[in-house]
Parts: structure tokens; sequence; C-alpha cells
């Protein structure tokens, strides 16, 4: 392990930290807010630490696979733990583990939250929720690359694979950096659009700029107790928009911005996450028909759930704890589904799902025809065998990351819906679950070892697992 | 497809299912039951249906794997659509779903019933049940090949294939007749073993053969209402120890024939498997210490249902759906589990398990060190990439239909629990589940669309997937 390389970086990340923490300051000077001196502080300190730990320039420009992973997860684990200080010196919250809980929840765009009334908690700290969302949708490191000069020659492309979501990192342009930026631009430009339409709506500045965070992230930190409920139609139909348009493939984005229009429509994994989000509003606008007034509002409820959970916001316009059974099935099934690659979703992603299709349906011929030799193609092209073999392994590491989380998570005793749907939401970066912890509770029920499973969960689940699970290697921490 | 073959093996299938209903007769003599025409009448059109199959030898003596996992998958949906006529006939169940259900159940060794009474059900019925577990349990078409003459080059060697639990087929000795011959002999042997320790406990013949049928298959049909929780504890313990030991890889009862002791004894799988029923016993004995009135009751409970759950066999001496969440959520995670590898147990298999978590290792390791080439070993010998590789889409296949299935289950809006572990407990081939399938329940409550579902997984289960989900692919039936 190249330890100087590493700290260099994660002192920068602190540095970038402490001007983000400059929004909820604003806040605090706009509404008036004494707690606003905790984000203050916090920075401040931020810039200390970075500080002490970019003092001098690393030698040794040493950077492979490993340190990409490890400076990923340090940097998300160093952050997250920062930045739940000003939660703890503005008094919103006693206990350092809820802080982390709820910081991790907020960097790694899940939503989860301890809080039982977040309508009491003070401005500048609604806005940081919030607004770490928005950082870790597209993650730190990604908006870092595109300032910083290179360090040690795969160190950009090291860092961009630990950090991006999704089976293969699509470079968009030749250079990393510029790939960063063109990504920003995107995501910058969809979050602005979001915020006019919102406003159009007559929706405050505050609750649009926070609620436009979430989406873009697709966090789901709400403002209000009721989430999404409170607000009218419209506004509820621009937030479903919004969230389906976050969870696509911003390749697709990116081949429109290159006007080759047709290339984009024809993407195999955008049509298969348009598709099932068509099919369940379909069938769950049918399953809860008769629960609410008229067909429209069960439509707009049914799409807006099913955008939210799919595209792991997490968002709630109705408490979907009550729906009917087979809707609630549904609901769990997307929780895993997940959005595309290179979105700001979370989940075991579309095009996974799709790779594995392939694998089953290339299996099946292979038994047929044992002497054929039949590649995965995706969207015209082969699938390299790295891209396969490393989604089979994904979806081996998710699966016993979750069956071991359910396991822990159990020893707190609550019933196994609450568990099986908790683990779900951390690992998938959700939000709300079932049960114990639907739409209308949080997780500040279970005991600090829950939440800290739960948060490595989370955190594994935003860094596609072995970033997190490469810590625990003995290996990991051998100086060269 | 060769369809010459395919017919003429169901209808030697046939045959034997004919003579298997021999001993349902000879139990109705003896308890004068006149259900046991049924019986008669039954094995009589078997018979029947047999010599039309078998009526001209095949010429076409083409035998790939396709053919071997159609026939399999075949026979034994020919054989369990048979099995139920008595059912029906008898007057024990009027559904013909209900008796395709049930049959199924006991031929993959699930033994999941529809029955809500076992105890008026005639003795005959009940020794058909519990005996189609015993065959079910090693194989049907294994039990074939130790009898029949080669049919094409391939022939055996693929009807092993798609009958045989596990990653991969260990051929103990030179021809596949002589390896089913000696598998034959050591589950006879067992067989016979547990009889005479049921016996030395003074319970009735009756009992002993359907529970050891039972336990040897690791079906767990029952003959009570109440399961095994009416019987002494000493039976009790003999059935948790034979539970375990037809749990065991056969290739380690082989080596001990062999007299190569060490080798048994050091064999992963075992070690691990046996390591999981400590660890999850010592576990659940501490939860449920203060359910029960002495630590030995607790232990022996624990023991028991840890047994009778990673073996899948399904027999309960309590209603662990009463238990504590921490162990049921150890129980549902043992269902996924399951046993060794060649055993008669289901579910995922321990050796899968191993080969996934060394795969993860492989991986951490590949990531420090990209150069190095490490080879996945188990038993000291290097692992086939072969295996790695069916190990890696069995898990994609198995997440695919069992997410599918909770999917179509859940349309008949019982409550998740219920949903979830009723799908887990058909796929992994155990019997009951929790909440409305827990071990006091029955599978009565369901939709004749969610059975076939279940009736699907039994078998999908039993056969590990490829052979049934073959029979979907339209290529499957293209004739030569």
């Amino acid at each position: 392990m190249n330890y100087a390389i590493v700290k260099f970086i994660i002192g920068k990340v602190l540095y970038f930290e402490a001007a983000f923490m400059m929004l909820p300051c604003v806040t605090a000077i706009i509404y008036q807010e004494e707690s606003g001196w905790a984000f203050f502080f916090t920075a401040l300190l931020c810039v200390l630490i970075g500080a002490v730990l970019t003092r001098k320039s690393p030698k040794n420009s040493v950077f492979y696979v490993k340190e990409g992973f490890v400076t990923v997860a340090l940097s998300w684990i160093v952050m997250s733990l920062m930045g739940g200080i000003p939660f703890l010196i503005g008094g919103v919250m006693t206990n350092p583990v809820d802080a982390l809980f709820e910081t991790v929840s907020g960097f790694t765009t899940t939503g989860a939250s301890i809080l039982t009334d977040v309508e009491i908690v003070p401005k500048c700290m609604l806005m940081w929720r919030s607004f770490t969302h928005w950082i870790g949708g597209m993650g730190v490191l990604v908006f870092l690359l595109s300032f910083m000069h290179t360090h040690g020659s795969g160190s950009h492309m090291n860092l961009m694979k630990a950090e991006s979501p999704g089976p293969s990192v699509g470079k968009l342009m030749p250079t990393v950096q510029s790939t960063a930026k063109v990504l920003y631009f995107i995501y910058i430009f969809m979050t602005i659009l979001e915020i006019l339409f919102l406003l159009l709506g007559g929706m405050p500045l505050f609750d649009t700029l926070t609620i436009t965070f979430g989406t873009a992230g697709t966090g789901g930190f709400g403002i209000k107790n009721d989430s999404i409920a409170g607000y009218s139609p419209y506004l509820q139909v621009v937030v479903t928009v919004f969230m389906i348009l976050f969870g696509i493939n911003f390749n697709a984005y990116f081949l429109i911005l290159c006007r080759k229009f047709r290339q984009s429509f024809k993407m195999e994994e955008v049509r298969c996450y348009l598709g099932i989000i068509l099919v369940t509003t379909a069938f769950i606008t049918f399953n809860i028909r008769n629960i609410y007034d008229t067909f429209g509002d069960a439509l707009r409820h049914a799409a807006f759930q099913v955008g939210s959970i799919i595209t792991t916001t997490g968002y709630a316009t109705t408490d979907f704890n009550n729906w009917p059974e087979a809707s609630r099935t549904i609901l769990v099934l997307l929780m895993f589904v997940g959005a595309c690659a290179g979105s700001t979703g979370g989940g075991i992603k579309v095009s996974r799902f799709v790779i594995l299709i392939k694998t089953i349906k290339k299996e099946l011929h292979t038994l047929l025809h044992p002497r054929s030799v039949r590649k995965l193609k995706m969207d015209g092209h082969t699938l390299e065998h790295e891209v396969v073999r490393a989604t089979n392994v994904f979806l081996i590491a998710y699966v016993l990351v979750f069956s071991f989380s359910v396991l822990l998570v159990g020893f707190d005793n609550f019933d196994m819906i609450t568990n099986f749907t908790a683990v779900a939401s951390a690992l998938n970066n959700i939000g709300p679950g079932l049960e114990l912890v639907g739409p209308t509770q949080n997780f500040g029920l279970f005991s600090n070892g829950a939440k800290l499973v739960l948060t490595f969960d989370m955190l594994a689940g935003r860094l596609e697992l072995f970033p997190m699970l490469l810590l625990f290697v003995r290996d990991t921490w051998k100086r060269y």
C-alpha cells in the first residue's frame, strides 16, 4: 500500500468537503440559524486535517487498482465521519453512531434516516443532508478528478473504476478528466432543469433545492415528515419524471449531446429499464385502484413509488407499506433491480440483470448445441469476458454480503420483513423498506451494532462491494 | 431431440414405478385397506403405458446432454403424474393439482403437503408418500442405470449428470453403472441401520419404515400431524443423527469403504457442513433456552431443527415458527445453504458456497496482486474452470428462478414471509416454511396457479434447475 498518496488524496477530499460545507453556512446566514456555526467549525477542522495530510506531496507515484479501491473507500468513510460532526455539534443528534449513519446514508444516496421528526431540524442541517446526496450521487472523487493533475499513471482510471457504478466504466472521452467533466456537465444541467420545473409549480426555493438534490443523487432524504406527499400533483409528477431521468445511464445523454440519437434510443439497458417501469406501474395501478379515489391518483402514486424504488431514491407520496402484498412484493423485487449503470442510482443495476439473463440463455443454448460458440452481445457489441466475469463475481459477493447482513441485523430480534427490507434498502441505497422501516418510519429503532452493519452495507452498496471488502484483507495494508 | 430414446426410457421408468407401487399394495393387504386397489390399478396403468412406450427399441442411439436433461425432466414429471393418481382414486384428494403437488413434493424429497390431517389418511397412502421420498432421494434414473444396458455412448453419464445434485459428478468407479451400484449400496445400508436404531427405541414397524424413508431421502412427509414431536427423545435424537448423516456427501462414505479414512475426514465440504451445524445449533440453543424447561430440551430441539432444515428434510419436533426472530432468520438462511453435494439433500449445497466464498477470496487476491495467477483449490486439488463456471451460472439461474417465483406466488396476496419461505422451501426441497406454511401448517391455502409454480420450483430444485428450464426453450423440441 502506497500510504503517502492515499493520505494525500484524502487530504484533498477534505478540502473539497470544507468547500461543500459553505452551502449550509450560507443557508444558516439566510435563515439566521445559530447552528450554522457547527458547519463553520467543522469546515475549519476539515481544512486543518486536510493541510496536515497534504503537507508533503507524495514522492512514490505507484497507484494500482488496490490504491484506487482503498482511497475511495477511506475517502468516503472520512468524508462521512467529518460530515456527521455538525449534527452532533448542532445538537440534532447525540449518538455518534447515528451521526455517522445519517451522513453515510446521505453520501451514499440512500436516504435512510434515524430522525423521527425532520420538521424541527434547522434548515442548514436539512440543506446539508440533501446536499450530501447531490455530492455522493456523481461521486466526489470523480469530481476531484476533473480538477486534479495526474498522480501516477493509472491513478485516475483506478479511482473512477472504484467509484463508478455498473459492470463496466465507459470512457466517453479520451481522458478520464474530460469524461468526468462531461458527466458533471450533464448532472448540473439536469439539476438546474428540475429546479426550474419545480419553481414553476410554485415550490419554495429551499424546498426546491433540497428536493432536487435528493432527486438528482437518487437519495431521498425528505424535509417533511410525509416526504413528498404534501406537494401538489404537478410537483409530484415533476419529481417522478426527474427520478426516472436520473436513473438512466448518462451515456445515453452523452450520445444525445453528440447527436447520435438513434444509438441513444437503442441502448438495451435503457429500454429494459423503461420497460420494467412501464409494466410494473401498470400492474400496481391496477392492483391499488380501489385504495385511491380516482384512477389518476392510483396511477400517479404507482408511477411515483415505482420510479422512487427502482431508481433507489426513496421518496414517497403514500405509505406503500399498506399496499396489497402483490404490489409490495413487486416493490421489494425492484429494490434489487435498481437503476441503470452509469446513473446516480443504486441497486444491482439493470445492465447486470440483462447480462445475467443473457448468461442463462447462453447456457441453455450451449446445452442444446454443445459445439456452437456464441458470444454474449449487448448493444450490438460483443460483451468482453471480463465484464461477464465481473458481473458473476459481483452477484456472488452481493448474495454473501446480503445474507451475512440479514443474519447480523437479525440479532436485534425485529420481524423478518423489517430486517430483510432494511438490509435491502441499505445495500441498494434506497432509504425506506417495509414494516418498521416503512416509508413513514425510520431506522432509529436499531441497536448501534445493527446500525453499523447497515452503515457498512450502504457504503458497500454505493461503492459496488469490493472497495469495502478489500479493507478487511490483511494483505491490503502491507507496506511496499 | 431423439424422441425415440426419450420415449423408451420413460417407458422403462414407468415399469419401475409399477414395481415400486407394490409396497403400498402390500401395506394395504396387511392393514386390509380397500384403497390399496388404487395402487394396483395405477400400477397396471403404468405397465400398460410403459409397454406402449417401449414397444420398439430405438434405432437411433444419439444421446447428448440435451437428451439426458429432457429425459430426466420428463421422467420425473410423468412419474409424478402417475404417482398422484392413487390419491385421486383413493379419495384422499379431489383436485388433480393437489395430487400432482403432493407427489412432486414426495419424489423431489420436499415434504410440503397440502393435507390438513394426515392421521385420517389410509396407511397404504402414507406408505406411498414416504416411499416416494426414498425413491427420489437417490434418483430413479440412477437406479435404472445400475440395471440398464447402454444406449448410445454418453447416455449414462448424461442421465447421471442431469439427476445428481451438486456442482460436479464424481465418478467413484470406472463405469457409471458400478458407481450407481455403490451409491445404492451405501443408501440401502444406512437405511437399514436407521430402521434398526428406531426399532430398538420401540417405534412401531410402520412408523419406522415411513420415517426412515423420509429421513434417508431427506424428504420430511410426516405420518402424524405433529411430525416427530410425539416420539421419545431417544427416537428424536436417532432421527437427528441420521438426517445429518444422509446430508453428508456420499463420497465420504465411499472413501471410508475404501479404507481411505484420512481423505474422508479431510473433505472440506463435509467439515464445513458439520461446522455450520455445530455453530448454528449452539447459537439457537442459547437463543431459545428460555422457551424450554431444560437446557437439554433446548439443545435437542435446536439440533433437530437445524439438522432438519440444513439437510432440507423438513421434519419438526417443535413449532419453530414461534422461535425468536434471530433463530428464525438463521433457519431461513440454512434453507438456502442446504446439504452436501452428492447427498440426498437439497438446497444450494455447501460445496457451492465453499466455491463461491473461494471465488470472492480469489477476486480480492487478484485486486491486490493483479499479476499473480492463483487457482482455486478444494480438497487439495485444483478446481476445474468448468466447475467454477457452472457454480456461477447455477447461482444466477437460482436467483432469477427464485425472484420470479416469489413474484408469481405473491399474486395470491398472502404475507411476504409466507410467500418467500414457501418458495425457499419448494426450491430447496425442504417442506415447511414460516408463518402460513410453518411446520404446523400446510400448503393447501395456495391457489392452483401458485401450487403449479411451487411444483415447478420443487422439480427445478431437485434437478438443479437446467433440466426444467430446458423444457421452455423452443430449440429443445426440434427433431433431428
